[in-house]
């Protein structure tokens, strides 16, 4: 039986498509109108797995993700970097040339300016990519295209009129693949975890240093404001390193022991980064 | 004459707001369509000033801002907390029980999610809070409210069915304002930077060293690929101080010494978070 996967968005979504580079043709996606929702589902054992965007996603639910992750005890199975790339759909037998109109998600829209205005395109602000291929999939309005992705295209049944339109190369999602389980270590591995300093002057300096001195590298480190503090920030961290290793441990022990609280989202394989936007 | 302030989005959006909060009646608010037109905006001389959501922005349009400051010399002027709180819109003469859909940004849908589960509404994704208001003010479809900012229902003179049906406190939103000059110094006062560390194991370790060992408190941190070198992070860092007092002038030389780079966002007033959110 295959195992039922969650995401947010509707079929054809950007985190769809993520579901696919990391579960292939083996799971079952099940499709959560809002990110309240994929939690609930999760939860509910409705789905073994959610795919949560955390990083640089289109539809802005970063914030979001950080909340509900945050309130959640689910832990991080593994990560999953997507390139993005926008493509510019169309009912089949539609060229460049009859296109007046491109709807999308404002920032899909932003991420392809130069191309639009190079093609005398008129933006149309639309609510979610994937939404934007479905409804001209459906509506077919004279001289309408849309911007999404090459999976809105095969599951929409559109002509992709032009590929990869996007303005900017490197342009990727990061993904986190939440589940309730504890994933063995693979070759490279991350530990992701958020926690609030007791202090601030130099305390968060003194807390990288548990992990500088072990030389367990940060990946990726953002603030944000605590939420029933909200003038003190806590922060998440990514570090490359697996739980379970000796020097992870003592620089873990290390930091509790420092700090206001830690909570661990999770200890689990991730991609080089060296193989991203390529 | 009143100085001309861009904003992203169409009039009511909640930078609109901000930019209400900040200059009072004395400014000229230019909307603009995206953030790419309202740095032309600003660039062709167009306005002097320009609103830039930078935390928690509810069009998700926080990665575009950092990639767009990162391009430009604009130097950040001052910062403004604007609370962010929703407003249950409809048009004039409609209640709470007349009302069976909301629209608005996904992002503002889920954040009153708990609101519309209780008051039985059916969420209708739109592709903008204030566009929202404005499509709800002109259609006047039947049953259907808007998720949008006071600011909204006054200009499109919509009753106010609902107040903050937010379902979290502290919801706010951070914005810089931009500009050409260099601000003179608050009482309070940060200095925003971006940098590039030149190796990881302990680099940015050693580089937040100059700022904690001279007592300069870090306010936010996040960290984000560098754009020509995905695989390598660069650090948007916020700090306590400004540019010319001699302890952040020494910490900025030495850690000008330690990075790949640096780049001065901007050194202005800043709004001590102790007042934000209540």
């Amino acid at each position: 039986m295959s195992q039922k996967v969650a995401f947010q968005g509707i079929n054809g979504a950007y985190s769809q498509q993520a579901l696919r580079q990391h579960f292939g043709d083996d799971a079952d996606p099940v499709s959560c109108l809002n990110l309240n929702i994929m939690f609930e589902t999760i939860l509910s054992k409705q789905a073994q797995y959610a795919i949560l965007p955390v990083e640089n996603a289109l539809a802005g639910a970063v914030s979001m993700a950080y909340e509900l992750l945050m309130d959640s005890d689910l832990r991080i199975q593994a990560e999953i970097i997507l390139p993005i790339h926008h493509m510019l759909l169309a009912p089949r037998g539609t060229t460049l040339e009859d296109l007046k109109q491109v709807r999308s998600h404002p920032q899909a829209l932003a991420q392809c300016d130069k191309f639009l205005k190079r093609n005398g395109l008129e933006p149309v602000p639309w609510y979610d990519t994937a939404g934007s291929a479905y409804d001209t999939s459906v509506d077919h309005a004279k001289g309408t295209g849309a911007i999404a992705s090459e999976l809105a295209a095969q599951l929409y049944n559109l002509e992709i009129v032009a590929r990869e339109i996007e303005d900017l190369p490197f342009n990727f999602t990061r993904f986190f693949v939440l589940g309730d389980g504890d994933p063995a270590p693979g070759e490279y591995n991350k530990t992701s975890i958020v926690f609030a300093t007791r202090n601030r002057a130099g305390a968060l300096y003194e807390c990288l240093g548990e992990l500088a001195t072990r030389g367990l590298s940060i990946t990726k480190i953002e603030s944000r404001p605590r939420r029933n503090r909200p003038w003190e920030p806590m922060f998440f961290l990514d570090f490359e390193g697996y739980w379970h290793d000796s020097d992870c441990q003592e620089a873990l022990a290390r930091l509790l022991q420092r700090a206001s609280f830690v909570k661990m989202l999770g200890s689990y394989p991730a991609v080089k980064q060296q193989l991203v936007g390529i």
